[in-house]
């Protein structure tokens, strides 16, 4: 359970009374409201699963209209509060506009898209780590000194609903998560009932398979070992190269890469092998080693009681995966005992779908959400 | 190609005139043979495919009565001659008595058994790598000094058909190869169709599949960060548990572990991770570095033109094994002109399923010999 204990550091307004009149479907019928896109942070007191209560800093984006319906929408571990681009029109400065984070979701969330930010209010968070759980230095942070130990995905709920309250947000209309921002979605919503209107998951189950587990130990041991020999970005660029074996599904890996290898002074050389190094090498870029080995934990830490959550809820699950097999997230509708839509998607890009194939995912955002916008319209 | 240079260390009867009666599945039915079980080795010459001609010696095991059709059975990288266990009478001594080696398929082979070994004559070879390649040192080696840089499916192939020269064998009635012994299979039948009549490959294709590579090419990094870091065995035991994740079906881990962790002073771990740890440690005493390398980077090497191949073939795919992917055997099934039957086994074990469901695979190898046995009755 986490607490908010400071002013946000923007100003935000009470919900308007605008009425928003949007048919995500026909983009032709504008929204009439008045947007404050920025990027934001705040302080919250967060009690977590594994240690002492910490303060953590949030960091979040917020895009869309003042008074439109209230969607969160998060990603992988390897996303953040860059949801999509925050528009030139802004009303705060972003956060670190140096080096602005990139945009994980921009072919689902924006104008006119399958999340459409002229007629939602969109949230997303940077996820949190014991890195981010700040030692308090003050009498009043008394018991405030340690970071936690770990980082679950109850936590990650704790930590959004204290944002929530921060930002005077009773309610939010929708979650929309996927990969682990499916699984926060779902201990969320398990946590907190009364918070969510309407949950989407894609690619996420109430607990992570054995075998996925098994797949992300030997990549936090590579890390683990890397670190220990002096080559720690040698060593998370590895764990992340198998991960991409997770991501990817068999038929696309089949159908982009040959098998012949390339020989040369050093050795030989398999086609597949130059992009897992592209893929570790952008990684290494994006995230530091702790950072990854706490989500990555994370991961596996996670379980929901499916039994708890009551928003009504829409499952998007995609045969090829390979990291969360279709069955887990079947069983996980048929546990849900509020009811559950449950929409099987045929994609060759297996767990990845949600980044790698947006037009089978905007279709299925747009069935979860169409309800809400049709009886907004 | 190979050729053989020296005559075998151990001395074995001319085919014998012996009828063999036996039929597999009737096994009151007694074999009339002399059995003439040996370990040994012999020299041979090989031509490597990436290197210079070099020496190598080859360490066999012969099973089963002298004039019983000949059957090569081969495992996977980490099987060696040790088919099932040497009997008590074999006429040889075993090689490396004080440590004889683990038999791989005690189940599939030794009398009675799908692979019966009062009925058929028995040859399974250790696997070459380079290591196993002698540099020469008298002038009549001239030309044999150096040590090849890879070891190919076809090379396996080559020193096979040595030792059958060397043997005097001028064909064998089957090869029943699994998993690299299967890729082995393909690579000799389609290199000496006249030295092969029937071909048994259990989970193998033509080729690797990309993603497979993927997996193996992280493992074989491991392993090098860890010599690196001096931590070898520490690399190698952690590369054998990230190909215990590719070995097992999805199925099989969901069922046996569960995803609750413990948690103790060291930090959290889940129960998958105590089998990885075992995997590991038992496979860091049978295997060396460079030999797991060799033989890992030759699976990624393979390939073979399947319309060279024209034995009679028998192909078994194991529908939920996630390193050769069914698809791939399906075709190579329709790429064999001379005609292939394909066994589809319904199997949770995966790519294990040779090992870990001889059930299933005693049936299908005894269909695909059936044939012989029927005909020989």
């Amino acid at each position: 359970m986490a607490t908010a204990i400071a002013a946000p550091s923007t100003q935000f307004a009470t919900p308007a009374q605008l009425k928003v009149r949007c048919r995500p479907r026909n983009s032709a019928v504008a929204c009439r409201s008045r947007a404050t896109d920025t990027d934001a942070e705040c302080e919250v007191v967060l009690d977590p699963t594994y240690g002492a209560p910490a303060k953590v800093k949030l960091r979040y984006r917020l895009l869309g209209p003042v008074g439109a319906p209230i969607v969160v929408t998060q990603g992988g571990i390897s996303a953040n509060r860059a949801v999509c681009d925050l528009p030139d029109t802004a009303v705060a400065p972003a956060l670190s506009q140096s080096d602005p984070p990139q945009s994980w979701w921009p072919q689902i969330v924006g104008p006119g898209l399958a999340l459409d930010t002229r007629c939602f209010r969109v949230l997303c968070l940077d996820w949190v780590t014991p890195a981010d759980c700040i030692p308090g230095n003050t009498d009043s942070d008394r018991g405030l000194r340690s970071r936690p130990s770990a980082i679950t995905t109850a936590d990650q709920a704790d930590a959004l609903a204290a944002l929530l309250t921060e930002l005077r947000i009773d309610q939010i209309t929708a979650y929309v998560g996927a990969s682990y921002g499916g699984m926060v979605g779902l201990a969320f919503a398990a946590r907190y009932p009364k918070l969510v209107q309407r949950l989407v998951v894609i690619s996420a189950a109430h607990r992570s398979h054995p075998l996925s587990t098994a797949q992300r130990s030997v990549q936090r041991r590579i890390v683990a070992l890397a670190a220990r020999a002096g080559s720690q970005s040698e060593g998370l660029a590895l764990a992340r190269e198998l991960a991409m074996t997770t991501y990817r599904s068999v038929e696309e890996f089949g159908q982009r890469f040959g098998s012949e290898p390339l020989s040369d002074a050093a050795g030989f050389r398999f086609p597949v092998e130059d992009y897992l190094a592209a893929a570790g090498e952008s990684f290494v870029r994006r995230c530091d080693a702790d950072r990854f080995l706490a989500l990555s934990e994370s991961i596996d830490l996670h379980h929901v009681d499916p039994s708890a959550i009551t928003a009504k809820t829409t499952l998007v699950a995609v045969a090829s995966d390979r990291l969360v097999p279709i069955a887990d997230m079947r069983e996980l509708s048929q546990r849900i005992q509020s009811g559950c839509t449950f929409i099987e998607l045929d994609s060759i890009f297996g767990h990845d779908a949600f980044l790698t194939d947006p037009e089978q995912i905007s279709g299925a955002v747009r069935a979860a959400l169409n309800p809400i916008t049709d009886k907004e319209g």
